[in-house]
């Protein structure tokens, strides 16, 4: 079985520390083996552990037990935690690149990212808003049909827009976007979770879903059209349902995911359940990438601080999916 | 000491069902004497047990041990659980009216109201929103100052804009606005909650608080601006911060209220905890006066599928009200 790997992101960031504590976790956690891509003195610079530099992801088995493995490639400069600097965006941006590639390949059987500054990263030249559409547009995949769903072990959230103005919500909620997004979420689940026929759940943009038209008119013009092409289609679709009521447990349990409207919408419940565990999974491209859903909190980097959870959910999801994946692509031979 | 009084809602709805079993959990919940003001047939409709109809209030406490006194003033014509009629939201508008008489008068120390149904109350003549804006009126307080916060055992929230297309609410956000719901939500806390010093924290419109205006401007020119008014008056408040942050475990312990911008982003999060036991509490009016958080569910009315947690709560929320009240007076002497 091939490694995963992780993507060091901002060697100045908690990613080389949460890196290396997922990796002290291995065995609580059953991690699977995994190779971080990226400046092996930055993990250096936080944590005492045994680090393996290797040439090969095929001495990352042999060493995963005894030792952390690193694909030491980029120079990321002089790494002084909580202080970004250009030297450290431009490692983050290769290992980035590098970690990708290697994904593609097959030599990785799941990419892991750790968060990046993104200021950071734009001021060396990066010229996408995130990783995300850095990895779809790497893989291929037009930006509307990579999807951003946010996990944890309760709850799945989709988000239809994401980092907007919230006054631009309803303005991109068009018809077709609902449908590319819901599409693709619904096949994500299947091969990546092998949720063989995913419910979805659809939390109307106005307040109790718009009651009738009192409370807004979008649920009926664009989200009501929207579901019902999709239940043609054969999508297992609830809704448009009151946001407010969604995500208490007897709700939850009805449904495989929840598609939101807006940021917020599906981001408040998920980090109000799941803050320390969250993962963020781009379904739709033709690999695993997974990443935990928080960002490089350069305030308490260096420090011990950072809880560890999220990279190895991260971890331990993507490396499950790749696992369903097989299983998905054996059964539809 | 003076009982309090539940009005009893929708007759049709499940306002008499969580009120007999409020009743009979009052033992396990140390709850006060209270009276129902409506149609005693309405409970004797849904349940078996003992009802004492009284006419006077200061009978309460001698019967309340052993049945459940009902004020029954108002014919609701015939109720059929589930089927709400004219006659029964003509009731409901009567039980409401005499319910806040009473507790404005002082025979009763606090006023808890059940759900109404609204479509059949407008259809007989009841002019305002909702029932909070009745109450206002009734005690001369002004919309603006009549605040409606959700609170839960870990969480309490308050809305700055409420039943409105999320369309409307960036235009509805302005700084008036937030400055009179901020000063009577921290003034309501001393008084409700007895927090002296009462710590809230507000969440900003826009994903990650709009990230220095990257992501809308509305924090930089309207919600930072009523945020350092406040402070200069004295109040302790914090943000804004990005929603999706401020509602897990070690989050919340940093403030005694969240001041959101729009319905969804204070009710996910609160009905996520706190879907059976949410309480309605109106700040600034001049009396005490909670609702269970949740609607009439035509649907579940007669079936003993009711849960009670939410009438249980409004109640013993009430009473804690009324004697944080009494304490502050003094206090204040």
């Amino acid at each position: 079985m091939t490694p995963l790997v992780v993507a060091m992101g901002d060697p100045a960031g908690v990613g080389p520390e949460t890196i290396a504590k997922a990796w002290e976790a291995r065995g609580t956690h059953a991690l699977p083996p995994f190779v971080v891509v990226g400046d092996a003195r930055a993990i250096e610079a936080v944590w005492q552990g045994p680090i393996a530099r290797i040439d090969d992801l095929r001495d990352a088995r042999r060493t995963f037990d005894e030792a952390l493995p690193v694909l030491s490639l980029h120079d990321a400069g002089v790494v002084v935690p909580g202080q970004p600097s250009a030297d450290g965006a431009r490692a983050a941006f290769h290992a980035l690149e590098t970690a990708t590639g290697l994904a593609q390949s097959g030599a990785a059987r799941a990419l892991v990212t750790a968060p990046v500054g993104k200021a950071q990263l734009y001021h060396v030249g990066f010229t996408h808003p995130g990783q995300t559409e850095f990895v779809a547009e790497r893989c291929g995949v037009a930006r509307e049909n990579a999807v951003m769903m946010l996990a944890g072990p309760e709850l799945r959230v989709v988000p239809i827009t994401t980092h907007v103005p919230l006054a631009a919500v309803p303005g991109l909620l068009s018809f077709e976007l609902i449908l590319a997004k819901v599409r693709v979420t619904a096949r994500g689940l299947a091969k990546n979770f092998g949720i063989a026929r995913p419910r979805l759940a659809f939390a109307g943009l106005n307040p109790h879903a718009g009651e009738s038209g009192a409370l807004g008119r979008e649920e009926i013009e664009v989200i009501e059209p929207a579901i019902a092409q999709l239940r043609h289609e054969g999508i297992d679709i609830d809704g448009p349902l009151a946001a407010d009521t969604m995500f208490h447990p007897r709700a939850r349990v009805r449904y495989d995911a929840a598609i939101c409207c807006y940021h917020d919408q599906a981001l408040v419940p998920l980090k109000t359940l799941h803050f320390d565990e969250g993962v963020n999974i781009t379904l739709g491209l033709p690999i695993v990438r997974t990443s935990p859903d928080h960002g490089t909190a350069f305030g308490i980097a260096g420090q011990n601080k950072a809880h560890p959870g999220a990279m190895i959910a991260a971890i331990a999801v993507a490396d499950a999916a790749a696992s369903n994946r097989q299983r998905y692509a054996a059964a539809c031979k």
